[in-house]
């Protein structure tokens, strides 16, 4: 059911692919590292299982391999970046990289991107921040899949934010999740084995509870992290909101239900109200606020401290946001990525559309 | 069971209790305010029900009435601010000017800040921003009643974030809310009424769902947003953690189970790594990535579209955040503030003890 590619193997072919529709080498190393970045750290929704998604928006036009990204509007310590339509993989860089210059000089930098496509997994880009002893911030929005609390109506994409914290001798604190209840990405493997998905993760066309895990397809939607009014759903409904609004509103992209579809195959939505889809991107400076060394001995504390809380019974420890994607990435490197079959046959389709070889099973 | 006070007499008798234990005229009419708007906005847990325990705060010595509050590291954009163990019904504030003067010639600021004590609701600092034209955030942690993903121990507070976007012509966008399932303020009102809680608000001291809304005082612990693992828990935790992050490992503030309880009988934790308990306030001008009047039109767009968005059968509309406690704070600004007859006991022996007259009946 799955097969395992070495990453090295499949970086070449990912970036065969980039190259081919027209990137130039820098934006296609880039687009692979970000995209295969997901692969590594276990969100397999959002990587190379994409990639034929990006092949499509590219043949339909909606994605400019060969952007002119730049920054449009700017202050000491915030930007807006204009994407031209470009893989969201390379504009999302872009912007955080404006955002560490901003900060490097002002404390912070927050950046927010119009005009871009989806960009991956949002914790990529808020760890480019890390090296740099700055605190990473990445968001982005994303095609309306998701219903605010006592609406029928998809209004808001999956929304994901996420949040890289350096650390000093521990690993980096590193969050990274959609403002739903689950990811799309888990709903898709349930609909993938026949499952049906716990009460709380979505609703049929009326607004009801339902475990169909396909009834996206039939009108439903997603609902936001706390599920019902009860469980908080109008603090997701609001983390997802804030998201949007900080994406779109303050770029110029489009927000809400306007923002652009991630297939290819669904229409556009009618009178969009901005250029594309929006990210926001922000850094700090640890130092900005107190002497790196003090930073550093509280924060590697503050990470001690809740790795040592007393575990529930039969769990050994309590985890750190990112120790598990952290964790898979070392696994992955050294013993590869496995891929299911649709997709490793997907991904041939690609390759043949475009005249480049996949990968051989000798190459694996 | 509750009686109906005027905004403005309880505001008098609110601002001669600050007064008296030592505030200035300016430091009393602020903190008067910002404690009142938690009760004008229907927030009745952070309001005056309140007012015993800062006073009981200041009794024990852990709050300083004529803090000498100030800046004590700064860049363009960033702060840390020193509350110097005040009331953080004022050190917020402070902190927030000093936010909105960074946005104004920076484009954003934030502002970390150590050694202060509760500061009332979230939202009344985050609002200070929007007749600036700025996007205000606020966020403090809190004492350790949370339990993260998988733990038994109390680790976290409800560190609360408060995001308040300005629109134009509709009224602004207000989210204010606790990272965990449900606020403390509303399991202590099932306490009182001595009603269940619903299922994933709490769990007992080995880490059981439990409907006991009296459980922390058996051990138990609060739940993140999310309830459970199943149920995107681990973001909750997440976000939680990043509140408590920014608010004291950022400003010197103590953290995790080392923050200071808010009640005054309850021992201060061993070995505590900060000084008091820690906010983070933040502010953006709107125009430092857009003009202002492209951003006011899409912005009354966004929150015209979701108020618009189609509601579950037996709901009129879809909310805004903002909206409920809009609504009610005209409600009670002309109607009056209803507080529990448990309340109006405890704020009279407030006053008798500190010579400070309560209102009498004819007063209300």
């Amino acid at each position: 059911m799955t097969q395992i590619f070495s990453y090295p193997k499949l970086f070449q072919f990912v970036y065969n692919v980039f190259f081919k529709i027209g990137c130039n080498e820098e934006h296609a190393t880039l687009a692979t590292k970000v995209l295969l970045s997901a692969d590594l750290r276990g969100v397999d929704s959002h990587g190379i299982a994409r990639l034929s998604g990006y092949v499509r928006l590219w043949e339909t036009k909606r994605i400019n391999a060969n952007p002119n990204i730049k920054i449009v509007h700017e202050t000491p310590s915030t930007a807006v970046v204009d994407g031209d339509a470009g893989l969201g993989l390379v504009v999302a860089p872009f912007a955080m990289q404006v955002a560490i210059e901003k900060a490097s000089k002002a404390g912070t930098g927050w950046v927010s991107v119009k005009n871009s496509n989806h960009f991956g997994i949002a914790g990529y880009h808020a760890m480019m921040a890390l090296e740099h002893n700055m605190i990473g911030i990445a968001m982005t929005n994303a095609s309306a899949l998701v219903a605010p609390t006592f609406s029928v109506e998809r209004m808001l994409g999956t929304n994901p934010i996420a949040v890289a914290i350096p650390a000093h001798n521990e690993p980096p604190f590193v969050a990274d999740f959609a403002t739903t209840t689950a990811s799309n990405g888990k709903l898709e493997i349930l609909q993938r084995k026949n499952e049906e998905a716990p009460s709380g993760w979505v609703q049929d066309a009326i607004g009801n509870d339902t475990k169909n895990a396909a009834i996206l397809k039939e009108g439903g939607a997603m609902l936001p992290l706390g599920s019902d009014r009860e469980h908080g759903s109008h603090k997701g409904y609001a983390l997802g909101s804030i998201v949007d609004i900080f994406s779109a509103v303050l770029s110029g992209a489009s927000y809400g239900p306007w923002v652009p579809p991630f297939p290819a195959y669904v229409p556009m939505p009618q009178n969009m109200p901005g250029e594309g889809l929006g990210h926001f991107i922000g850094a700090m400076r640890v130092d900005a606020f107190r002497p790196q060394s003090e930073y550093e001995e509280h924060i590697d504390n503050w990470i001690k401290r809740f790795r040592a809380a007393q575990p529930v019974e039969g769990r050994q420890k309590v985890l750190i946001p990112g120790d598990i994607e952290r964790e898979m990435e070392l696994i992955r490197r050294k013993e590869g990525i496995p891929l299911f079959d649709s997709v490793v046959k997907e991904l041939k389709g690609v390759g043949e559309n475009l005249g480049v070889e996949f990968l051989t099973s000798a190459e694996k």
